[in-house]
């Protein structure tokens, strides 16, 4: 009788193909809100650099949003490539967590429009944590049903789930940061996200001197 | 003469991959009509925070829709998964099965605005029969000229096609409530897409109790 | 000097994920225009069904260009599938291609909001012949440079050319319609249409009566 | 304890599905902005002709846009076609690669919008130098860590490299004419595209004439 759930929801292939088509209509619709500004209040080329200009702590929220955005596709992606395959349960654990990717844009637009208001900021906090949560989840569900590719060590399978707690435990404390002000919390966002999108560069190159650009066994 | 038929629609590959791409623009662009509150009428902490929770019915039909879109999204990928390949006739079932995908957000956008009107309901479970048709016409063609892999058993296949027409029958049920208020329907609906996605677990715990996470045969 | 020409654009794979998200999104956008009644003018039910009932002949064009797409995409997907390799050429054709399929929904919604004017009739069917157009020179320039698998008999690519022509010829005949109504032409369009998705099925069951569900050698 | 950083982003294969996402959508939405003339002031056919040819110079600098995107999708599959992997760096290059893709529909339709102001075209520049400049920090980065497929020849290798700085100055040159006008600017732009999309067929023909047609080595 549950021979249904048995057969459905197996494709690793499909939930990545999906996955890649809503985070890459996401990240292209998170900038469809960054209207051009209107022709007729502009006379010069100095005002069309002023209003442009003007924009900018907007496009610092999208920058930011399209980091999100991309370190959650890495970390996704960085699970789902060591999979062996799925059944119904991960991949409904990923379909929520494709839901929490679409509401990005609109929590980025919240907090673009009402950068000052910490609701605004909560908001777009808890979206990312339902995304951490999410990822844990799906972690441990693979971990349970043996689905993890035995070429992975304990180890690298550990390191995933303590990425993942290590940077929840980074936005908690950069939310926190809202009691004083919401920009403070959005700079040490920023700065987070610049560092996990760049920074482990210098931390490789420190941990293996000796051959820096070796690239990792294949 | 009749060679280019023939020749045309094989690719299950593609097929997937196109429906990858409408449900997931079709996934994200259902909270596009999500708009954040109008600044000009929020002038504190308390009124954002109104101003949001007066969203949460929206959220709620949003939620349902993505919820009937992943579980149509697994339906059919269920369905080409178990084809070894198509032709011009299975694949334009699939490609009325995508149009009537892209016309849930439009669904979705109606029954959010008037979320009391039966017509509203009536016309979004319209939408879920014409999917739910579809996906039993794909598998009686698939069974018709031989695509179904061989590997599946009849057990198997008879048990695809009695998953669509139970479904119906709860979907038809759910609608039918709507004599009473559309709210009863949309409640039970919502309970109905939450037990697709999550009770199946405890309902395959339940069976083999002794064996909980162990993996069923890839 | 002319290597980066050479190692350019070979990849059929890519050229067809890139048009599988295009045509998701164009197809998927067709509709976005489709807008939901405002809800101050809809005071009962009687007004919703009245309302939406006027959006019919909207809905037939949105489906005509659904079906337009769809053609297209089998037509592309048809092609792609017989072809070993590209090149910077080729894949330059199919770019233009799908140029010229980001504009259907232009098209579209022009001929939805003038469907009695023979300048969006014909503005229509110049994109339509745009689309055909560029497949045929896209079989010609993979059939002069030796790109088509060798598997496929002369016989069967002389039917995807002629099939090209005969469709073009069909559709410039119902676009002449126009000197009578637009009407008559968009009737004759959508005819042509369902004849290309559904009706090649009776044909080949004439033909090959004696078995009729039996599947093509793969 | 940098093995989580080892484990991610190595997959070539979902990098290419996201960009090609992304492209889709870009190329997509670049017209979505293409408004149908408003019903209310179009009385007859002459005026629609009319309206709709008033649309020509917007439609113009779409379609610049649909070959630039084109141009940096064929570099990009390019280099991804001949790459063995990837890893985070990597991957985060293209990351930006793609952000600076999901801005190009906006500095489309601010050229589109302020035609004849030097601050609009100079922003668009900027964007394909950054688009440029990115994909040369990719290739640079590809070769530094080993991750060039070793079929490709060093003198290809230069081909690539070369190809983006040769294009480069060509822009800068294009741009820096806006001291006169921003028409010009556009003309040779435009110019220039085409050059890449279309003209590398006659040097083709004219360095190898005796076999125009042959395909090069699979």
């Amino acid at each position: 009788m549950a021979t249904y759930d048995e057969l459905a929801g197996h494709s690793i292939e499909r939930l990545a193909a999906l996955s890649d088509g809503i985070f890459g209509v996401a990240m292209t619709l998170l900038l469809l809100e960054l209207h051009v500004p209107p022709h007729e209040t502009i006379t010069s080329e100095g005002a069309l650099v002023h209003a442009l200009s003007a924009m900018a702590p907007q496009l610092i929220v999208y920058l930011m949003s399209f980091m999100t955005l991309g370190i959650f596709w890495v970390g996704q992606q960085t699970q789902l490539s060591h999979l062996s395959r799925s059944d119904r349960h991960l991949t409904w654990i990923h379909l929520v967590f494709l839901f929490a990717i679409t509401l990005m844009p609109f929590s980025t637009r919240l907090l673009a429009e009402f950068v000052a208001f910490r609701t605004a900021l909560l908001a777009y906090w808890l979206n990312i944590v339902l995304l951490g949560g999410l990822l844990f989840a799906s972690w441990r569900r693979a971990k349970g049903t043996g689905f993890i590719v035995a070429s992975l060590s304990e180890d690298a399978q550990a390191a995933i789930c303590r990425r993942i707690v290590f940077a929840q435990a980074l936005y908690a404390f950069a939310a926190s940061l809202c009691v004083f002000t919401t920009t403070c919390s959005i700079i040490v966002l920023v700065l987070i996200q610049l560092t996990y999108a760049i920074a482990p560069s210098f931390g490789r190159v420190r941990t293996r001197p000796a051959t820096p650009t070796a690239p990792p066994p294949a």
